[in-house]
């Protein structure tokens, strides 16, 4: 978790950059939207680019730990992988202005970086991935279809929120998450 | 259609941008390696952004007019679907370094090629929603999901493509085509 000081920065990053783009935000903009010192920003991030990797790093931690809470869970198959979608797409469709700033300025993310942006997905991607592969193994979903190809369907719809989707308008986040978890499970059964 | 010297050009700054960048990429460069000559290349496109756009211009183009002659068939509903999907998806796949080119500098456009980028996009995805609300109308698919969500699920996964699919891989773009089709029609019995 965030401290409060760090929360601070990181919503004025996401709001000038969102707002204004990620070049033409200079760190000192930064520092005083977020009412800071500058020795509090450069405290917890080395650089610009750092706070970009920040915003999106807490973005999917909290997602694969509530992906993880969820299968602790034990519900069945079709339960787990519906509170999982719901979860994932509710918590981008809050959150699409950080999600089109990283999107937008991913290629700016050095090699290291780019590595642990990688690693964190695939690990998102393969834990979703056993959950379906369980609920074909044991009958309880159709093997129709394979499931890295549902998993690629189902995130897919997801990472293109930023593109198109705006939390205020005519569907709240919730709505849009059973319509998704509904349509999913139809083709799975 | 373009012509043979404007295909040229094209497929050497396709070649060029998704290898080393549009930005690192210059017109010298383009007509080098199209072996034309640089009256030739302003002949056709004003500019580097001109060539960007138009790489996706023929994409788009070529892709309406494939769901405009599917519809044209007067299939059933599900055959429509599964026909324009494949069409979609193979063409896509096929064509993934140019789409992954022009979605990374797609915020270089100026406004005007913007709007009429968009005006595409929504041109093209009002005509597949149409074919699955009147699917949902007749009763050959279910109406338990909005046809809105169904058109953001089916072309979230194709928009996504750029990210992770490589025709070379162990899924050639056909099957893959189909194991969509497959999906989003499950999903909509």
């Amino acid at each position: 978790m965030p401290s409060a000081t760090e929360q601070k920065i990181i919503d004025a990053a996401v709001r000038l950059f969102a707002a204004q783009g990620y070049d033409a935000t200079s760190v000192q903009e930064i520092v005083a939207a977020a009412e800071v010192t500058k020795g509090a920003l450069y405290h917890y991030f080395r650089a610009k680019d750092d706070l970009l990797f920040e915003i999106y790093r807490l973005l999917i931690t909290s997602q694969s730990a509530d992906m993880d809470r969820i299968i602790g869970l034990g519900l069945s198959s079709a339960d787990t992988v519906r509170e999982i979608l719901v979860s994932l797409v509710v918590s981008t469709a809050e959150r699409v202005d950080e999600t089109a700033v990283f999107v937008r300025e991913l290629h700016r993310l050095g090699e290291d970086r780019m590595t642990e942006f990688r690693a964190e997905r695939r690990r998102y991607h393969e834990t979703f991935l056993a959950v379906i592969e369980k609920g074909q193994a044991d009958g309880s979903f159709s093997s129709g279809v394979p499931a890295d190809t549902v998993v690629r369907i189902a995130l897919g719809v997801v990472n293109q929120l930023p593109i198109w989707y705006r939390p205020d308008g005519p569907k709240p986040p919730g709505l849009l998450a059973e319509e998704i978890a509904d349509f999913v499970l139809a083709g799975l059964r």
